[in-house]
């Protein structure tokens, strides 16, 4: 087993300090939610976890099959339910690429299977409490 | 269900920005793992979004039980799988308080088991792929 720590500190309200590995990151509840909105919710950052998870992933496996990027955008669409505890139930990873890139798409989608099958950890959590869908899409 | 979308765009390397209901967040490798090291790793961030759910949780409650904080923490120690796809297996949650807050124990231990029974969505996700256990500290 690999140990990692997180120190997460209480500021006031629903302010709260995180550290990772030395990055300082704000957490806070929107101001609906009896925050002041200083930072993202808690639960939105297991999104941006999952889209830089699986966004590593697919860019690392592209470059050793020699395609060259531009641009690469991923979109986490989540569905949360509505009663305590909410947690996210179905989720939608759009994956967008730039078509002057000229990509393969059979090694995109390759790309995004080994990902989602094999190394992405983010994913293989989220798909023990959610479903995940995936889109490609290539944008003019 | 409750919508929400996150946006995540990939600079370069493995460096990605996230955009969170308009909060920018870094994503990157370490540099051991072919990263900048410009920002938290992905999965790490799922630690702070727990610690930020349940923390919330916390305040909100010992709020509501008229108990005063000048202090609290939240670390979390989480121990990380060593094949792919990595997932988080084993999670300590260490809620640490001032003992010149003269907090109810009995208090506190009730906060932190409704927000880890009945309201922390993370929890509730983290715990269909790990096993979640907490300590409390009273500090000097």
């Amino acid at each position: 087993m690999i140990k990692t720590s997180v120190i997460t500190e209480w500021k006031n309200g629903m302010h709260f300090s995180s550290i990772i590995d030395g990055h300082q990151l704000n957490i806070d509840a929107h101001k609906d939610f009896g925050g002041e909105d200083l930072g993202p919710s808690p639960k939105k950052l297991l999104l941006s976890g999952l889209a830089g998870c699986t966004g590593m992933d697919v860019v690392s496996i592209l470059k050793k099959m020699k395609l060259n990027l531009t641009f690469f955008n991923i979109i986490v669409n989540a569905d949360l339910t509505e009663e305590h505890p909410k947690f996210y139930k179905n989720i939608e990873i759009v994956y967008q690429f730039k078509k002057t890139d000229n990509l393969s798409d059979e090694k995109v989608k390759r790309a995004i299977e080994l990902s989602q099958e094999q190394y992405c950890g983010v994913a293989h959590m989220f798909r023990q409490f959610a479903t995940i869908t995936h889109n490609i899409e290539y944008l003019d």
